[in-house]
């Protein structure tokens, strides 16, 4: 089968592969219909995370089941899926309380050894490990690159405004994929308001276009205008979907007293946090990658119920032996969400 | 002033009373600008919640207050608010923790001795205790007959959905105003999909209006329709917004295992339940009326900025002058809201 | 091996069966060290539960792994282990949920055709579907017929204090095992205080000696004793562990404004509910039987540290050659608990 | 009356002052029974808290209630008090959602024009504003100097640990009397064990005293002990009480994935905080001072059935008049807590 590998940095291949087959009870073998290029991908094409030369990459996948180990019961062959980006066991400490993102066996398709050795699915096929937990039947009323969402970016913003209460007021600083995302399950959760913030003009025409108010991160002031829309107290709550001490600093400045900061942008490193002003604002800050598989569920249903729709950060289409150029469209900014056709 | 009366069973009359004034240092004095009938009213026009002749009555309003007592805080003469209708007092056990709806002081406007003496709001004027707990003011953006359901029925749409969470499935039984404002709730805070039942031809219509599943209750099968829509499930919420024994019954049975049944239709008697069945599915029953004054800020918010909007469920606007048909226009089931105009 | 069949009514035998196999990946051989007799054991008994004559029956156990099938990853043979007393797959909707005790696939074990004819553990060995869900490792500190009671009465009184506000009265209806569960659990969770009912004497001594204020159901006023350890108000929570609509009708009434009403008793018909005081005091009234798969890790946390230790309410030991007089005993209400040991 | 003044850095005077008066009718004048002095007290003494020379010091307190104003309904002359060491108005927007310790109209005792410009309460008389919601009457079982401590510590410790599920292990970094008192509050809400962390001996005996496992900051490993006792998950709540960043940093690294880390030292500056740790835990990270009000009621519940008890904390009891040599010896870390009786 065809797979598209890591080479070099700045270089991906799509070269051929043995097909590969199940070899556990709690295993579904899949073919790919349609996967994604995500911000992540980027890193390990960057070499920022080191993969070796020749693995297969990609992790978001939607597909058909071919086949299914003897101990799946909820999948079987000829559903359409979409699964996590991660795995998760379903029996472990964490993942008995619903903590999947956490799984004690959790693996992460395409990023290598330290992450669990899983080959990608950026490919024709994949192996899929616990899949009763890690797999979801697609409703009929999905399209495949929409569906696509649901494994990652939309439970991600799904994930970042949960425990929204209705009528509250979200600001999201960031509108990359996930970013946008979360602007639109603020606006289905119940937020009064949603105030986008980013520098990319697409981008904050886009959350515009979702309902969002969107604010120009240095020829506005957000400040000023999260001040002016809030009655001067900030946001109940602030998804950080950049990744940068900038980003969390300005997250905590924009919060309301007792909001909830939300830093779904990815944090690898120490950063200094004003923590003096979120000690005195009584702020519960929330770092960490989202529970796909705890969300994923009623993300399905709300788009098969139209009432999500992330089809419009969809911004290239090509197919799956055209990688090489994909990723670098994708490296280059011209891209919001590439998706690869099988 | 002029003030709505009750009479006798099915007589109510617009008569002068002497103007109210502040007697305590919590208390403002407010003017009504509008007014609304609701079911709650009609138990005391058919007598059944008995009052004494000459009792003004009325529980919801707008209006703008003139007056403040030396303790008020949050409120100004020349505010334009909307308040809950009945008062709570905000230091109590329950007030304390935010359970403003079982508040130990709480008096309700315009229901007699038995919910403590205090003179309804169908009239130009009336005293509002505590005011700063029981009164709100109301964003311009709001029309007056829009911010009324805010003090009643939208406040108690939304405590029905409270704590949904988004992708899930609700049903409502009952589609008078609290209903349909459910379901109006239902959406905003993020349903799937909002089932409404009823068997009165225009609310079914403006139920589908405003985003739900409408189906028949006698024409079609709730039953069947609920399976089918929900997989064999059945819904994760419902809302009883009838109040008989009939309804409680079916919203268990329409009930998903581990559901919440949210029971906001008025029960005043001993009603054989079938707690087999609710045992079995292990049902959250919650009954009892709304923490009006607990949800009533969000509600305003999301007025504001415009994703509720109950101003559909108007059908009738007159004069306070013309209470004593406007009570008979409402008791003949002509009526879905009247809304009095001072 | 030797196995506690039910024959007939009031009729149990040992016989000699043969030994179990495991046939599916995720099942296990257990070998059972203890087992317990409980209440539904006892509808079994008297034939109100109808299972056919040669099914094992039994619920409770504490066993050594024998054998563990290929899709296994949390135990293995040599592991002492708990189960629940009904199994639970890990991965349909409510199990994805944490909501165990609601599994599309759940058995009950020793329950006949209706409940997933599933053979019971009072016999010397027993095979577990679902093995890592459905059964834990019990720490070293834990004693047998300690440990038997994490896989039901035990976590039955915990989950029936799920989620207790530490400061809270409860009021603990009936002191049955499951209620004197219950008494220990409030404690070890935060209640100020627990007011145990019952009318037996060895139950309320026990209670007395778990720390509960003990009042006789019929030779003191339940009603005047919560009242007055409660200023008047009623207790926040109380538990319902007899399962009849008189002890329902109590706890409704005992019940303060907003509490919320744990209904642990069985109850499998229609019965009436005086629903006009539960809606009055806006109850939240939970029915259905526990969650012990959601709550059996962290109750033998609280087992391994000594803080619950429901050792005292074991009244008898018998062997399991003994299973037909130890029914007889228990259905003579000389029991508490009954422990079988293999 | 007599009253306690800050003079300069290190200096304090007792001094005579004109008794204070009601002017409000929100308001009750009280007569200091005994006061306390607080970590906070001593950033005040040693001038790192700037307040005018002459300014009435402290913020905990127990009194006996003189007389009060025409709103206030809860209270009445001649009961004993506890209070908050800061007011909450109990009507703007944080307070209506129990958010008392954010309040908008908040005034803190004893800190000076930064804080409100409140008088303290280490002086025989001071007027309280908000009475209804910053005072409670003490039960009569709890005897003044346990009493003082549900004012500020105690319920500092409780807010530390709310939410806690029964069964979890907590970490409590830094045995101040915030930290001991944390370490009775996670026992009391059901922790199976605390780990309770310090480099002074006395109060390590302390904690083990109260039921943690006492564990040395230097001469031990937290970091394996907390292992060891986790199965090497880590803790699944982490209570900072010691106000730095190396406390949060170790905080951060004894927490299990999914962990609440409580931070309620005082922060005031920023800090490096690992967010990567954090991240990749996932946890949630709540810093800030306790909402004292909203859990008060609740602490002198469990103090007056016995539950809590933090007077063996109480290490010196002196007189008001000897203030200067009370704050000398807190100063010189001679004493864990100071109690000034009036």
């Amino acid at each position: 089968m065809r797979a598209v590998t890591y080479v070099a940095p700045r270089e991906v291949a799509v070269v051929d592969r043995p097909a590969p087959e199940i070899s556990s009870a709690d295993e579904a073998l899949i073919e790919i219909r349609v996967s994604g290029i995500c911000g992540s991908d980027l890193h390990i094409y960057h070499g920022d995370i080191p993969v070796d030369a020749g693995t297969t990459i990609g992790h978001e996948y939607v597909a058909v089941v071919i086949e299914v180990g003897d101990g799946v019961r909820e999948l079987a062959p000829g559903d359409r899926v979409v699964g996590g980006f991660q795995t998760a066991c379903g029996v472990c400490w964490l993942c008995r309380r619903g903590q999947f993102h956490k799984c004690d066996r959790s693996r992460t398709f395409g990023h290598g050894k330290t992450l669990g050795s899983l080959d990608g699915t950026q490919a024709e096929r994949a192996v899929v490990p616990y899949a009763d937990v890690t797999l979801r039947r697609v409703p009929d009323e999905i399209d495949d690159e929409v569906a696509l969402f649901a494994g990652d970016a939309l439970s991600t913003g799904y994930h970042a405004v949960a425990g929204l209460v209705p009528g509250e007021t979200v600001v999201v600083l960031g509108l990359g994929p996930v970013g946008l995302c979360a602007v639109q399950c603020a606006l289905v959760s119940g937020a009064a308001q949603v105030i986008a913030i980013d520098s990319v003009e697409e981008r904050l025409e886009l959350a515009k276009r979702f309902g969002a108010v969107a604010v120009h991160l240095s020829e506005e002031s957000p400040r000023d205008e999260v001040k002016r829309l809030t009655d001067g107290r900030g946001a109940e709550r602030v998804v950080e979907a950049v990744g940068s001490p900038q980003a969390l600093d300005s997250a905590i400045r924009l919060a309301a007293k007792r909001a909830v900061v939300k830093v779904v942008g990815v944090h690898a490193a120490p950063a200094e946090v004003h923590l003096g002003i979120a000690w005195i604002k009584s702020l519960e800050i929330q770092p960490g990658h989202a529970n796909v598989l705890g969300h994923i569920d009623h993300v399905l249903r709300l788009l098969a119920a139209g009432r999500l729709d992330p089809g419009p950060i969809v911004t290239h289409r090509m197919r799956l032996e055209e990688a090489p150029a994909a990723y670098a469209v994708y490296d280059a900014r011209e891209a919001l969400k590439v998706v690869l056709q099988t």
